[in-house]
């Protein structure tokens, strides 16, 4: 009989973003993006959108250099806590337990196989709004904003990695997540794999470094509710004088309506829509794209830019490595 | 340590619907919904959503009452669902393994405390679309229609009971599913409860059947990307001459955006969008609705109307199951 | 051969509120709205909507009572004023010239026959943004706000009259805008009239006051994007406590996605998308409807709420005039 | 004292577009694009939009190549059309009367300085829908299709032209239409116009024609009633293997959202919506755009495609008349 799935990771819970300018990236993260401050400690400020129950989901970090500190995520249970544990430190890519962060407890830190560090924690402080961010519907985490592009919850995390395929199978061996797409290039190279353990179609995506550099970061997205959003976002975005990468389009891997934009400190961040489409079936068979319906485009036909396969945080010295006009200008 | 959560129920799979109308049905369904026929056997047309990975999600059977014959629910292995199966037995509400049905293999069927006919199987067929049905893009199930209110994807069931308890408690305990949302009154009868497998925030709901018959229908629903989509079918159920009981309008309970209708054999149909509202907290407290909140109406404002909480299938000889206007005729 | 149609209105201008809460209402505009102010003088602000071309389109004056105390339409012309004014001079509704106002020149003011303030201009200014509020794009009046509401544009207003006949002849004969649409009862008596002086297919409504009173308010209404843009505008009205009198919905009469609220100081206040459509027709003849046709409620079935058709400002002491609940509380 | 603006030209009425493919075309406008077929005479096939009120706005002809035979402007009155007939023919660009087409009167023929064919006319039979497609509210013309892109009205068309200025004026002296944006290039010359008869900011468009040749076509439009069906009808497009050559994206220019395909006799053809953008000013300054400015591409960044420049109906034998790729294969 075939072996279960495993059910132990619930979600991506924050993500460590690191900016040389922190000051400008608070202001777009709280003023253009529409996200809540909830606390300040040393040179971290941490946010969230608005109906994120969690205490944050994106800690911003000053820094010399644009990039990820670190990403974490939540267990179904302490007990499913103590499996994912023991499997990380059997491949060796265990780094030790934490007294955990504000909002967080116990902690424990890891590695990818590409070197992208790594939290993983089940107890967790929810959010309670004051008074003045009390939402109506009691059902919600907090009152919504008004203000900028509103985002209403941390999505998912993209990863640049030398090799996608040890990091796709620490997700899937280690950590129990499903891969759902996949590209395999003619040569038999993987270029990218997007890995869930929820019934969205991707909580993680892994995309080949064309630098060849390890544990690098692509972009982290929050979720709009609709693609009229997206739209009304880019306008925003335009008024605000931030840089557009691409979008809004449609990606024909996952079918998710996309932006993607460049906050100040350099960091690419999206905002994206699914529509209604979720994976609900057990056995879902990974969609493998190929070379050739790769450079077909996006969906509606949109060419990929040249710095999505090239651009990631912290910039490295290579030919490859530059970022679409003015990026952090 | 807490008990662990309980993974075994992967997804609504689909729902039987008893039509004393089944041309009338059939083509509203079909014409006007959006949907695919993909078999016929016996008294029963079995339809999907564009979206549905299933061989069908509605199993459309004539009969002389409208209401619903049974629903299921699809495992996440095998494993899975012997445990669900011993479960059920172990309360006494098993009644045995059958062979399946179309697209669908060994089957074993149950009943609710409440007595509605359930069905729980993990074997299943993916449909295989025609050449003329082929989509665009390989991670969909089949070309969207372009045809009527176009619904991607089965959403959730709503079930009347005589006691909402016993049943929301048998999809806890015996299924392993979770509650997020429930009222209670002020005389601490249950009124209704939510409860999901997913992280949809209810693939099932249970209401209190103001006549106290045992095992009704209340309605099912397809989901639709954008709460646009639910404001154009409405347009479109106008134009069909499709009674329209409520809606469109955003519920409070669950945020989602709803539009009731009454298909032509009587039974109650929603189409739906959550917007990127999904529960990813694992440890999600049930948001318990007074009885004073409830009577604020929807999230708007909008008064629920009186059928909403009277009239369901098969309809009954009672003083307070009366359909809304012309419903059926 | 037939007359020729007039085309001496330009647009609706502005409109001139009264509010007895003027903190609390400019508060709702500015933050809740998403309008801006231009200027102040007396007891006036003045304001204007993100996409506005004009210095204001809403004058919001503290007074007793709530209402409205004049509104005003731009001609095309120097003489098209001229024109105009001798019209409504002819027919003893004149009541004399003025300087004007801020941003607005030479004005003629008169009287419906029901006894509303109305003003005639051509001079007008245009707005421009201080650098702050510029927008990216230099065909837009200034920077979308990206807070509140973001009404775009004043679309239209409504007028209650004793008899809708005699104001909305004027409006056609003596000001050569064209009927649209109409409500007869079946006693003969005209209950509504919409009539335009532009390809929207109303700049203005007169709808019968039950309380039999002269020259009262209906509301005024300031156009957004998208019909999610109206739902969107409902969840944040219902955040900041505002309250809903009826909708978000879609009228049955001019199709419009409408939403009605009551600003603080206790005037009602809609805002309302059209879609695509636009009265192009040169030879457009009114729809007419009947007494039974307007009991099928709203286009989607939402009967219309009763304070719809009693309630106006200012107050009266009359039994019919009754806000629906707590408005203006 | 300024002169008056000229209110004569009501709308562009239809446009007769040439097609190798007739079948196939009709096959793309009826089932994909979701319009209705009314007449058929000869060679030609006549199409209306669900809310078109005239008796066709495309008239689809058999030809050996892919064209505009003619576009048509409906006049305010008769006496209108009797004052832009004259004006037409001081310059010398009339031909003479003809005694019209199906659903049109009385018809004067003229060409554009560019060669373009015009008519004009105001006599009009008003479109009656068959019971079958009857509408539920009497304000529309006819039963939202629910099928294809469910376009809902003629919006505008666009012309090459080998000099755009005279074109220009031609619109504007000749016919009374105002100019609201232009492109003009460092070296001074016009590269743009967009004309308006309507509230609309433009119902016709001049393009220069890179290839230097005279009178061709540029493309036509309906508007869809919001962004997010622009989207879906880039998702049915898909569906169909019909050509997209860019979009959907939002224009600089007119801020109008876009969507522009190939239809299957070679033509272009766009769904646009503008949201609640309208010209409503008296005194509106034309926008005019710079080299730099179109540089900078479209409103968030997206390059203007090459063929959009260089591709028109009927294409000639030059260096720079190219599709995009498969352009009506």
């Amino acid at each position: 009989m075939q072996s279960e799935p495993i059910h132990d990771i619930a979600h991506l819970a924050h993500v460590e973003m690191l900016t040389p300018k922190p000051e400008e990236s608070l202001r777009f993260f709280v003023d253009v993006v529409g996200m809540q401050e909830t606390a300040r400690k040393g040179d971290s400020v941490y946010l969230r959108a608005y109906d994120d129950y969690l205490h944050h989901t994106l800690k911003l970090t000053a820094a010399k250099q644009p990039g990820m500190a670190h990403f974490a995520l939540r267990t179904w249970s302490p007990q499913a806590l103590e499996r994912r544990v023991k499997a990380v430190e059997a491949v060796g890519l265990g780094i030790g337990w934490t007294e955990g962060d504000l909002g967080q407890g116990k902690t424990f830190v890891a590695r990818t196989p590409d070197g992208h560090n790594l939290e993983l924690f089940y107890e967790a402080e929810w959010y309670t709004p004051p008074p003045a961010l009390k939402p109506a519907l009691k059902n919600q985490a907090q009152r919504f904003p008004a203000r900028g592009v509103n985002v209403r919850r941390l999505d998912h995390m993209n990863l640049l990695a030398s090799e996608v395929t040890p990091t796709r199978k620490f997700f899937q061996e280690q950590l129990g997540m499903r891969m759902t797409e996949q590209i395999v290039f003619d040569n038999g190279v993987e270029m990218g794999a997007w890995v869930t353990a929820t019934n969205k179609s991707y909580d993680i995506a892994i995309a080949r470094d064309s630098t060849g550099t390890r544990g690098r970061f692509h972009h982290m997205t929050y979720a709009l509710d609709s693609r009229e959003e997206i739209l009304r976002a880019a306008d925003i975005f335009l008024e605000h004088g931030v840089f557009i990468e691409t979008g809004p389009h449609k990606h024909a891997i996952q079918q998710t309506m996309f932006l993607y934009v460049y906050e100040p400190g350099g960091n690419r961040f999206e905002v994206a829509n699914a529509g209604a489409r979720l994976i609900l079936a057990p056995d879902w068979k990974p969609i493998v794209w190929t070379e050739a319906e790769r450079k077909k485009g996006q969906a509606w036909g949109l060419q990929t830019v040249h710095s999505f396969h090239t651009y990631g945080t912290p910039p490295v010295e290579h030919a490859e490595d530059k970022p679409a006009k003015k990026a952090g200008s």
